[in-house]
């Protein structure tokens, strides 16, 4: 049942993102139990110029 | 005022997704109550490189 | 694997939640296809003093 | 630590973002305190094709 | 039709939420144009023990 | 900066929650790299009178 949801910078590669729902997965079961089967993780990726930080735009406070 | 908020697999024609604002808004209605005109759906298309399902991207786990 | 969040006023019923969750899951079913048994739907009651339209807090707005 | 999250139809130019940001993370601070370095807000572009509005989509009821 | 979604720590007033409802759509309409009546604004408290950051939850880094 | 958003039944424990936040933010570290400071948890907990699973009330399917 449990939803994980991540919002995080543009950019990431597909290896990068299996090793996350992997051990986001494992993270959530070895703390709050359930089962693994059940967990989601819904990744969203977040181009620097759609987040805000302190009143600027990333892109522009840490641009790439 | 109800916001419905619809996350799934990328590949959905724009006709199922006129069936589905359509569907929902009614289903919603009809169980609970409301006025249609202030029923908004929002639907983000999520690519199975961007979901985890059981420790696994859905791209590996229901390649296309 | 769809997620279908519903935000809405609080004060539904257990019994309009029961037909809620039914209607949508057939509705989504029906018009964008899947397995009904991996459709999550996930309600959050919303106090009208939460939820702002039109610049006013609903509970200024809407008062019950 | 306040997140603002802002789903708008997609159009908008980085401009036009610079200053929402901005501007929602004054308004945040001006009306509920904190410290604005400490304010998020993630900005999601959603097609007029994604959003339902009184069981249309966007794309046919309000057509660019 | 934009949806502004806000989160924030537990305990501002129903005066504070009013004018963070009235400032955020003027702030929205200013910034990125619209119609102030489609601005919908769902504010979510979230208690300390519901929030982490830096990898402790914030009841603990942030006590009352 | 990644925001990290957790669903999940009601009823874990505090002490649940500070592994969780604790472990997620090790595993997003630990796999997609970042600073962990910057690493938001938010969690929600969910009643299962408020989470729908193939069509039914999970306080329905999994009663207590």
């Amino acid at each position: 049942m449990p939803i994980i949801r991540v919002e995080m910078f543009s950019g990431r590669s597909e290896e990068q993102k299996r090793a996350l729902v992997r051990d986001l997965t494992d993270a959530f079961v070895g703390a709050a139990g359930g089962n693994p089967d059940s967990v989601h993780v819904v990744i969203t990726d977040v181009d620097k110029s759609n987040w805000g930080s302190g009143g600027q735009l990333c892109s522009d406070k840490f641009p790439d």
